[in-house]
């Protein structure tokens, strides 16, 4: 990992450790939302200190009566220019929370407004470990180790050098598959998608910024374990789903919901998180590194749907077009 | 409130209070979970005690570490026979937290498991106060003014009594649009929702249970502060949207959505909370009912698309009618 990112991630966890934290909260908007998503349920599973996940006006306007100077709030932007979440990190620290910005640029808005920026590499060919996984997964673990050190977080975070072959070795494998999907679903018009514990939020992100904002596929991401609880009955022979069976402890909802899924609809795609490739990765990290490969496979399904209905990723009708 | 009643919120509530409580978990599915989340929401604005929602299988799986002796967990299935949250309940109560079990059947196996049974009466012909809402709103406010005492949840307490009346009344004067929405709407395969706030959980409920387990129409529950971060971009002048305008904290964020929804497509509903009729219920204490009138007001929108496209609400395929 290059040294800038090594010194901006040991600054906010030294920020982190001197502090008597009484919460996390990790707050930001759609697809960034999703990726802090994930951290905060390996927190959850983790520790006793609790955090929870906030779209960021909505942490804004309700005001949550936790927030003080006993609290960590984690923001991420792409950009860095989203103006709800730099709105939400000048509302963080004003409360005296410890603020952490997350974003591929150290001089947007959002890193000039949070105490703390993380800043990670994108698409300049840097290796992964600089990309916004290998940089959000080291900024977790390194709190998670400081919070409540543990030999299998140092394993985790050593272990992020492989990010970049498994990403690799996992793309290739998948990418046949992910365009034979592409291919069969080109004509539907929805598409849902399941998942459960860490990896809902991998189908969140898919739905909302693959399918709905740059596919403008109708969509709804379900969690598998509320699938049985209403979703379930509009499941018919004609009805696509892409189902993320997870490599963790909530796989056991997503064997059911893909059970059932499968019997009544011809039109079930499963993502087998444990079927990936983890070579380099020890036994016990696998449901750390499952979502975020299954982030980089799910993209390529996503380039499949592009490729046959034509519809590049790309395309915007509203999107950085007009004020709204 | 019936003396039953009284007195099993009574007993929750002081176990609640005998214990130094780190935090709440909220525990059901489906509609239930959805009923759950608006105390969550309310617990998380008024006090700093941490407070999540989960789905039970994913409570159960995931096994937040935060969960033990300190922790207090409620939980709700109408029948009380779901068997997750029955699960739920025997898990959280082996790990020695408070658990409180809210049911229409307090001879059901979920009130079984749990330490403590809230029951509510169900369409015997009981007050509103003694019914699903009026019990849960006793039981969190009750909470609320225990942690943290405040006359304003006194006044809540003693409101709840307007309950039944303005239910009717507002259910009445919404009956005519919402009949006219179903009219409208007959012919749609997909209507989206829309909600922020305590009254996204409405959208959930309304989005999961009446237009996708109900009425078989496909749909998505977007909260308003996410929709411009990926979901907008499926607008269309054809794309159909039912948006709660709510009354509270997050409701500028409604109106932005709203706005941006108007101009985009010829087919927004908007049902405002804060038109609905609030006699009785003093002006500092809307944003508390609201949430629960919006439920009685949005039931009548499913009741308007049953009419008219023929498809009873009470119609399943799957669920009640085979193992899954």
């Amino acid at each position: 990992m290059k040294i800038e990112h090594v010194n901006q991630i040991a600054a906010a966890v030294k920020a982190v450790s001197e502090r008597n934290v009484k919460n996390f909260y990790f707050v930001a908007c759609g697809g960034s939302m999703a990726a802090l998503s994930t951290g905060d349920f390996f927190l959850d599973c983790e520790i006793d200190i609790p955090s929870r996940v906030y779209t960021s006006n909505e942490f804004v306007h309700s005001n949550p009566k936790g927030l003080g100077i006993e609290s960590v709030v984690i923001l991420r932007s792409h950009s860095g220019t989203t103006p709800e979440t730099v709105e939400a990190a000048k509302f963080a620290r004003e409360k005296g929370a410890v603020t952490i910005a997350i974003s591929m640029d150290v001089e947007s808005p959002l890193c000039k407004e949070a105490e703390y920026t993380v800043h990670y590499n994108y698409k300049d060919g840097s290796d992964a470990i600089d990309g916004e996984i290998g940089v959000y997964y080291s900024l977790i673990f390194n709190i998670l180790n400081t919070v409540s050190p543990n030999e299998k977080y140092d394993r985790v975070l050593s272990q992020l050098n492989q990010l970049e072959s498994v990403f690799e070795r996992n793309k290739k494998e998948t990418l046949e598959r992910a365009f034979q999907f592409g291919s069969e679903n080109k004509r539907e018009k929805i598409i849902y998608t399941m998942g459960s514990g860490a990896y809902y939020h991998q189908a969140y992100s898919f739905t909302s910024c693959l399918l709905m904002e740059m596919l403008w596929i109708h969509s709804n991401a379900i969690h598998t374990g509320e699938y049985f609880h209403g979703p379930f009955e509009i499941t018919d022979y004609d009805v696509p789903f892409l189902i993320i069976k997870g490599e963790g402890p909530t796989r056991p909802l997503d064997e059911r919901a893909i059970t059932f899924a499968q019997k009544f609809s011809d039109k079930v795609e499963v993502v087998d998180v444990a079927e990936f490739d983890y070579e380099g990765i020890d036994e016990d990290l696998k449901e750390y590194f499952g979502p975020a490969i299954a982030g980089v496979v799910l993209r390529q399904y996503a380039d499949g749907l592009a490729e046959h209905t034509g519809h590049p990723l790309s395309v915007r009708r509203y999107m950085w077009k007009m004020e709204y």
